[in-house]
Parts: C-alpha cells; sequence; structure tokens
C-alpha cells in the first residue's frame, strides 16, 4: 500500500516532481534530468501504471483517494495527499482530473523491438506539437496501428499534455526514437516496410491509390507547418494526398492523421 | 483609410472590445450583448473582411501595420496601435499573431437559406468545446462540405478560439442555429436530406455503408463526452460506426468526423 502522506507546504521538496507543470522549457529539462513523467487523471494514471510504468510517487486530493485505492494498494511509492488549492499553488493549474502520478522513464526499445511482428506504422518527422502528437497516438491505436517511430526532433509523446489528448494511447502503443533523421525512411524500406509520405507535392496521389495492395505500410507524416522535409519526402517510396476541395487549407495535421489511418487500415 | 489611434493607457475604454480574453465566461457576455467577435491574426483577420463583416476596430502593435495596409486601408473603423506590452496587458494573453479585429456580428441566416443548393451538411448538437467547433468547420470546408447547422447549446463558431482553430472556415461556410432541438432532424430528413448519426449505438453500420448512394446527407455529431442525446440519436435516418480497434477509446469528435466527412465526401 502507498504510503499516505500529508503535506500542506507548497514548498515541500517532495513535490518537486510536480511543479510549474504548465512551463513546457522548465518541465522538459526537469523530466528528461530525472527521468519522470507526468499522468493525469484516474483513468490515465491507472493506464500508466496497468502498461508497467514504475510510480516515483502519487499527488491528490483526499477525495480522490477512494477511486484509485486499487492503484495505490499494490505499490510502495508515496502518496502525498494535499488540498486542492494546494495543488493548484504547486502545479501551476486547476487540477480538475484530481489524481496526478510521476512515473519512471524506462529506456526507449530498438527500432527492431518496436517493428516485430508490426503490419501498419506511423512515422512522425518534426510534430513539435504535444497535442497533435497526443491526437496522432489515439488514432493510430484507434485505427489499428501498430506501432509509432519518431524522428529526433519530434515533441516527447510521454509529455503530460500528449499523455493526456492520447488518453493513454502512448503507454499501450509501441514507440521509439528513430536514431537518425537523414536515411531513416530508407532504413525502413530495406525492413520491408512500403513508406507512404502524406504531403502535398504535385506528384502524389490519392491516399486510397496510394496504400492499395501494400502488406507492410509505414504512413510518414510532417511537421503542422511546413510538412516533410524535402529529404523525407523524397526518400518516401510513395507520396500521398487526401483529395480536398479547392481554395482550403489543408487538413490540420491530426485531422489528416485520422483520414489517412483509416483509409490505411482498410487497404 | 482606418484612423490610427495611438494608445498608451491599457484602461483606455476604447480597448473595452479586446479586454480579458482568456475569460471566456466574461467573453460570451460581453461579445454576445454587443453584437462582436474578434478575429486574431493577419490571415483570420483577412478572412472575416473578405467575408463582408464589418469592423469595429483594430488593435495591433506597430510592426504589424504595413502587412495588414491593404485591409485598414478600405475601412473607416479606427485602428489601435499599442505595444506588444500592452496588448499582452489587455488581452490576458501574449499576441503572438500579432493582429486582432473586433467586428460586427450578422444576423443569422434561416435554416433554409443555410441549406439552400447544399448537398452535404454537419449537424452539430451539443459539441461545446471552442477547438472542437473550429475543428469541425475546417475538416467541413476541406472535404467539400456546404454548411453547418448547431444546435442551441452547440458552442459559439465565432468565438475566438473557434475562429482560430477553424482558420476562419467559418465565415466562408454558410451556417445557422436550428430554432429547436426536438425534431430538428426529422425537419431536415421532410427537406429531403437523409439523416445520418455517427455514434457508438448497437445498431449502427459502418460509415462507409451508411452513406452508400444517399444524394443530399446530413451528417450529425454529438458531443465529446456522452455521444448524441438519445432523441437525436432515435430520430436520424441512420445511424453509422467508424470501424475501430478493439478495447481503445473511440476516436475525438475532431478525428472522427475527419474520418466521415472523407468517406461522405467520397460517397
Amino acid at each position: 500500500m502507498a504510503e499516505l502522506v500529508a503535506i500542506d507546504d507548497p514548498a515541500d521538496p517532495r513535490l518537486a516532481d510536480y511543479r510549474d507543470l504548465r512551463d513546457v522549457e522548465l518541465r522538459k529539462h526537469l523530466e528528461a534530468e530525472h527521468g519522470l513523467f507526468l499522468a493525469e487523471g484516474e483513468k490515465v494514471v491507472r493506464r500508466a501504471l496497468e502498461a508497467g510504468y514504475a510510480p516515483r510517487s502519487f499527488l491528490m486530493a483526499p477525495r480522490w483517494l477512494d477511486g484509485l485505492a486499487d492503484v495505490l494498494d499494490p505499490t510502495d511509492a508515496p502518496c502525498y495527499v494535499v488540498s486542492e488549492q494546494l495543488a493548484e499553488e504547486v502545479t501551476g493549474f486547476h487540477v480538475h482530473r484530481g489524481a496526478l502520478a510521476s512515473l519512471h522513464r524506462r529506456p526507449l526499445p530498438t527500432v527492431d523491438e518496436v517493428l516485430t511482428g508490426a503490419r501498419s506504422v506511423l512515422v512522425l518527422e518534426d510534430i513539435v506539437d504535444h497535442t497533435n502528437v497526443g491526437a496522432i497516438f489515439r488514432c493510430g491505436a484507434a485505427l489499428g496501428f501498430d506501432a509509432v517511430l519518431l524522428a529526433p526532433r519530434c515533441a516527447d509523446p510521454l509529455y503530460r499534455r500528449s499523455v493526456k489528448v492520447g488518453m493513454g494511447a502512448v503507454f499501450s502503443t509501441p514507440w521509439t526514437r528513430l536514431p537518425g533523421w537523414a536515411d531513416a525512411l530508407p532504413s525502413l524500406s530495406e525492413r520491408g516496410f512500403t513508406t507512404v509520405a502524406l504531403t502535398l507535392a504535385p506528384d502524389a496521389v490519392p491516399i486510397e491509390e496510394a496504400v492499395a495492395g501494400i502488406d507492410q505500410v509505414a504512413l510518414v507524416l510532417g511537421s503542422e507547418g511546413h510538412g516533410l522535409s524535402r529529404r523525407w519526402e523524397e526518400s518516401a517510396d510513395r507520396r500521398a494526398v487526401i483529395p480536398m476541395a479547392a481554395g482550403i487549407d489543408s487538413l490540420n495535421v491530426a485531422a489528416a492523421t485520422a483520414v489517412a489511418c483509416y483509409v490505411a487500415s482498410r487497404r
């Protein structure tokens, strides 16, 4: 059973993992240096633990203890019990989902480990927005994708906002960082995947046509602003587009991913 | 040419339209009572004016004046020129897109006016999240939908965040509020539309099958949390589902809309 520790001093050093959660830059450093990440809300906290992540500690207001009793029972990590006001003061926002957990990161698997047995994978180039990364993980999980690979500059899927938007899909979906950027797509082709880049390039074919007949597909998605780099666009096996109404801004990357995953799932 | 008015007092009453933009409740009242809405960023401001919305005023830092000269030229509305610091103080956030405009709302068209000539329409029940409303408008516009109808409790498409996320699609897409909730879907069926409700109901058929062969389609979307009301679910002509992987949370409403619009656009 987690040890319940009542804390009423916002400066208590035991709350360090939970400090200033809205300060993205500070959190990036803190989480990387201490090898931790945060899960927020009863459902997401539960999913992190079910996926085998080891908790460092929990933070919650008294009224959330009962609902998470089964989660707290088998662990030795401390559970800091604080008022909602103190939680807000420490984290910097109103924790309306009530429960937070700080968990240990794990070493990332190799690309080969992640790809073992996979038939449909997502490959993200420089998606720097945590909301979009979370949304893409959720889409992929819902539409039958088996794994996600991230370019070196892609945003962290274990960042609190990614985890929250993804509803914990980042825990259930195998993922890792690609070791390099330049030859990432050819190295997937060598492993037997057909890489299909989503792009507005003039030679792109409709997505349905692009994925037709492919066994192992790697769907490649680029940044929100500028799309894929030329290097990735040109080194993909196929270029695909979602047919859209004339004169309209393209779909945002999360919506485009949803459509592309749906189409690929029915190939 | 808009009159340029330099203002250096954050309490200046002429800045009232731009105050506390992050305070949703306050803004709702203020915008309704004064019949105004806000557009943010050069591209969105320009689209609002191109769509014929009349400006009440503009607010921007000096460095944005040149880029919007063509927009400011034909109007008599004042342009308040302020420092970026003062803009932040008044609005409550860092206005990184630089330009804001306050515009007059217009009387909403009737449902019949909005539906004239429409072949594909979106019908939103209680989507209360402005981000989702904006994302849905953008999706619909990109994937060839002609109009949007909103149930009485659906969030405001002209709220700043909806406008921003929708990249101004709310200006180019005809939309209005449904006058009532209870018989909204049957009244669309009477007008010749086949209403297709997106739902997880047990009798729902795959979306491709549900929209096959329909000429005029009304795609019906429910709230983020609980989906459609039973009334709407049962009074729709057809119930449709997006086939998903077992055991996974459903797609969020914006992703589901993207898939459904894509499929319907290819019916």
